[in-house]
Formats: C-alpha cells, structure tokens, sequence
C-alpha cells in the first residue's frame, strides 16, 4: 500500500486530505438533485441546463459536475455545443432518491450532521466524549435528546438508517437461520427498514419494534405501512421501561451507542424477558481482534466517540458482554459488508 | 476503476462517503502531537502513555491511534502489556512537524478553515460564490481580507502553502530552464518557500517577494532570515500598485484565485513592467482539456468557488490568458505532481 514512491511524493497524504472534499462533492451532488435530475430527464443535459432545472449557479454547477466525473459518478460526453453529462450505473443505482438501494438520506445525515459533528473531532479526543453542544448548542448528555433534537433530524436519522439496511440488512438476517424464532422483537428498530427485511425473508415471523414514543409515531406515519400486519409496534425506553416477552431479540447497532455497564444492563434484562430457548442477535461492525481493522469499524468506532456514548467492538467483546448478560452459545458470522452479526442463545 | 461487484455492494460510494472521517482522523492525530511525540520518543508507546503525554482522554486517544493504524500512517505491535503504537515511514517523513517535508501546516489550514468552508459547499454551487460569510461571519467580498481575518489565519495559511512547496516547489521550478532570468519577482509570494526553493535552484537569481504588506511582515518574522541575502520584498497590492521591472515574473497559485477579467488586467500589468526578453512563469493545477480529471484539481477548482474569486484553468485557458496579456511562446510543462508550469515570453 504504502510504496518507497510515496517517500518521494506522499500520494496516500494528499488522498487522506482530500477525503473530505471527496465526500462533500458527491453528498452535494446528491442535496442539489443532480442524479434524480439526470435518470428523470432520459438524456444527457448540459451543464447550463442542469444549474437552470436545478436553480444554482452556472459556474458552481459546471465545477461539480466535472468533479463528479473525476469521481466516476458521472460522464461527460463532449458534443459540438459542449460536454453533455450523464450518471453512470453505480450513481443511478445508489445516489438517486428513487432506487430500492438508494443511499441518498444516509449522504444527507452524513452531510449536515455527521460532518459538522466530526470539525471538533480533536476536542473529542481530548474530552473523551461527545461533540452534540459544540456542533448544534444542544447538551451532550442525553444522547438521544441529542440526536432527536427536532423532529427533521429524527426523520433524517431514521430514514439514513434504512438507507444501510437497503444495502446490509438481508445479509445480517441471513447469517444464521432464524426460522425457529417466530416472535421477533427489535429493541431501537426506528424506521423498520431490518424489521421488514425480517419478515420478508422469514415468511412465518412477526416482528414488534420496540422505539421511543415520537420514534414509532414517526416509522408508523412515515415507514411503516399499515397494511404491513406483520410488524407491530411497542412505545418505550428499553432502559427504563418494560420489554415484551419474545422469542428472538434483534439489537441492530445499539450496543455500539452505550458503555460496558450499560450494555450488560441492557442484556441482562432482555435474557430476562427473552422465552427459554430464545436468543439474541447483535448487528454490529466487528473490530479485528488484533488492532489491524478495518478500517470501516476503525472510523465507525471514532463516530461513536463525536456523537454517541460507545463504540465499536470486537467479537470477543460482545461474546464477553452477551455471557456476563446471561446468554451462552454465542456464535458469530461476519458477513464481509458493514455489519457482521452475533447470535447468543438463552 | 467500478467493478460490477459495486453494483452489488457500493463500495466506491461507501469509500467516498468515509473520506471526510479519514481526513479527520489524520488531521487530528496531527493536531494533538501524536506523530510529533512517536518521533521524539523514540520507542513505541502504549495507548495510555500517548494519551497521558498529550493530555487527551485515554478512550478517544486509542481509538484514534487504532485508526491510524488502519490508514498505516501507524504500526502496532502487540505485547503482553497491551499495543504499542509506533510511525510509519511516511508519517514521519510528512505528518511530523520537525521533517524538512512536513505538511503539518496544510493540514491544519485545511482541518480548521477548508473544512469548515466545505460545510457550505451546497451553498457555493447555488449562489457561486465563496463561503466565508456563512463558515466565519467575515464578508466575501473583499477574499484576501477574508482569508486573512486574523493574523493567526494568516500565518496558518501562508505556512500551509509553504509546506505545499516543500513537495512540489523543485519541480515546479525545474520544469523550465530559468537559469537566464536573473532578476525574478514572485508576486503574491506569500511564506517564501517557493522564492528559496528558486535561490537554491538557479545560483545567479535574486527574487524579490511581491506582497501586502502584512504578508511581508510576517514573511520577514516568521519564514526568511535575515541573512538570506539574495530575497527582498517589495510590499503592495499588484491590483492597484506599481509592479516593479524584472526579468521574470513568477505567479504561482495567484490566477487561480480570479476570475478571467481580473487575470488578464493583471497579465497586462505585468507584461507592461517585464524587461523586453523576459518572461512569467504561471503554476497552477491545469485540468484536462476533455473534462476527465486530474481528479485532485478538480476538487481544487471546487475550493476555489469556495475559497475565491478563481478556478482552475486547462493549459489552454492560461495560454489565452497570457496571450490576451501579451506574452508569446506560450510553453506548458505537466510535472506529474500537483502543480504544473507554464511560461510565456516577452
């Protein structure tokens, strides 16, 4: 990776410091509707008729276009009367609003939320917690107070997780048969995208998605169909309040927001309601044991430092956490994506 | 460059969409001293004792360290005591403040004022202009009144781009023979590492650095000693002060930041002072004629929107320019690296 090249000239330097303006070109790419633009108009538009459908400016709208194309995220074909532009097939498959696997509200949640978080990424470091006040002027305390702190940021959170679930959710569901369980809860299941890849791939399963108030308020008005009879919905604060009886426990990326303390917690009071012979999936991103990766984790590890109160772990860890919460026969499958999955069994 | 292996798992967007949290990981690691202390210390050190020496938190500390580890701008060793973490090659030779070749400064420029002014890259597609009003509450109008806000943005951004010199200046240098011109003017030559790197190259030069007379100030105080006989500056505003005669004039990375009006009066102005045989050398970042790439100047001409009044131009658009200014024998010389050369002949 590193070669004796790179000694002369620091190639991988100068790709790490232009990471960020990477991201910001195709996240506002994606804000400003140039994909949807491009698959709705059928044909190849210039860039001066791309600023005027989209209301920006010419010589903005030129610039990022180009850049776009550096990015493979667009083509130019050069006409007589100028460069024609065009999406590829992986920005119409993933950037545009309208794809089964589109990714474009997790780019929004990343843009206007995880970056500005992620400018005071040395005072989280230094304070070891994180960066809600200095970013947004909110307290950092209660996380997802934080995090939820108006009703368009809750939507966008929940609508950026479905985006991931578009992309990884059949491959966590698959890494073990859950056809045994039949009465599934999903502790944090938000906008139900993981829910409804459950019962799609598991016919004879229910799914209850155990959320905050306002959060099952927002997945049945915005989510969730109501002709969807196979999800139900339950209102609570897993930490403070009651959890239903079921057989299968989904816990899709909420350990990676908590402390070791109150993820035994947590666990030790889901194995409680669980039914004998039940379970518990947890749908993290696995840390190498041994420090080297990946890197994905890595960064997704330091994420949970600027905006939540966890981070990532290793599979030993969650073995460790789900065995102190009384689970046993903890079994884990990377599934070589995002997020991996680990069973424990009551 | 996309496989149909991405079509079925995005990772070229999943790559594009972490690039900001890479660029941070490294700019951080930089700020805090991490790469500093590795060098100094002189024997890999735990997690902890990083933390410690740098006053940092010990949870967020190690998992930055961890990240560096997956970007391999460091190496852990595992011991019975727990990691030990050590730089690598090239982040001694480019991330430790110390190196002859640091890029230390660029990277604090970009992590504190580029980053923040990216915030608002959808705003500067829209409006096309730069952002500095919305990212620090300074007006646009007036760019280097903006940029140079406090004395402090000052020395961060002209120490950034002497870093960049530090890299790039030989080569940019070198691309012509310009042993012939002895009396050279570096206008806008900010820090002085390219006007140096000249004196080094070319034993018969003398270069006068053109600048505010602020950014001389704190060129004479902070980055040319005194005894560096064969500098002198000259203090000004090349817009709308007198140009003094020479034989070459060397404007690097000062047409990128105006629009073409703006280039070709001062061209002109230029043309008027130069000796007759004499000559300008541009450097700048050229784009391919065809819209391809490279890639890195692309995002730089998006920072120009962001940043300035300019863009970056192909070799054809500066070879109008100066020949709308006057010169002839337009030359252009592509060094491979960032920034490229171009020079026109009285």
């Amino acid at each position: 990776m590193v070669s004796t090249e790179d000694l002369d000239y620091p190639q991988i330097i100068l790709q790490y410091s232009n990471g960020f303006l990477v991201s910001k070109v195709m996240f506002t790419a994606c804000e400003l509707g140039v994909f949807d633009l491009l698959l709705e108009s059928g044909e190849p538009l210039s860039s001066d008729a791309i600023a005027a459908r989209l209301g920006t400016s010419t010589t903005g709208m030129e610039r990022l276009l180009d850049a776009c194309v550096g990015l493979k995220l667009l083509a130019a074909d050069l006409t007589q009367e100028g460069a024609l532009y065009r999406n590829t097939e992986i920005s119409n498959t993933y950037l545009t609003k309208s794809s089964p696997k589109s990714q474009y509200h997790i780019m929004m949640y990343y843009s206007n939320t995880v970056y500005l978080c992620w400018h005071y990424l040395a005072d989280a470091v230094r304070e070891g917690r994180n960066q809600y006040e200095r970013a947004f002027g909110v307290s950092s305390k209660d996380v997802f107070g934080a995090m939820y702190r108006s009703e368009e940021e809750m939507l966008k959170f929940m609508a950026g997780q479905n985006s991931v679930w578009s992309i990884c959710g059949r491959d966590v569901l698959a890494a073990f048969d859950l056809s045994p369980f039949r009465q599934i809860c999903d502790l944090g299941g938000g906008g139900g995208a993981l829910a409804r890849e459950c019962v799609s791939l598991y016919p004879n399963s229910t799914v209850t998605i155990y959320d905050l108030p306002k959060v099952v308020q927002m997945a049945k008005e915005q989510f969730i169909p109501p002709e969807e009879r196979r999800i139900a919905f339950h209102e609570g604060d897993f930490f403070n309040d009651s959890i239903p009886e079921a057989e299968l426990y989904i816990l899709s990326k909420i350990l990676h927001d908590w402390d070791d303390d109150k993820c035994r917690q947590l666990l030790a009071k889901v194995h409680k309601s669980c039914k004998p012979g039940g379970g518990v999936l947890l749908v993290e991103s696995l840390l190498n044991e041994d420090k080297s990766g990946p890197l994905e984790t890595q960064l997704y590890s330091m994420n949970m430092l600027v905006q939540t109160e966890g981070k990532e772990r290793t599979a030993a860890a969650y073995s460790k956490l789900l065995e102190a919460g009384g689970f046993r026969e903890v079994q884990v499958k990377r599934t070589g994506k995002l997020y991996d999955a680990v069973l424990g069994r009551k």
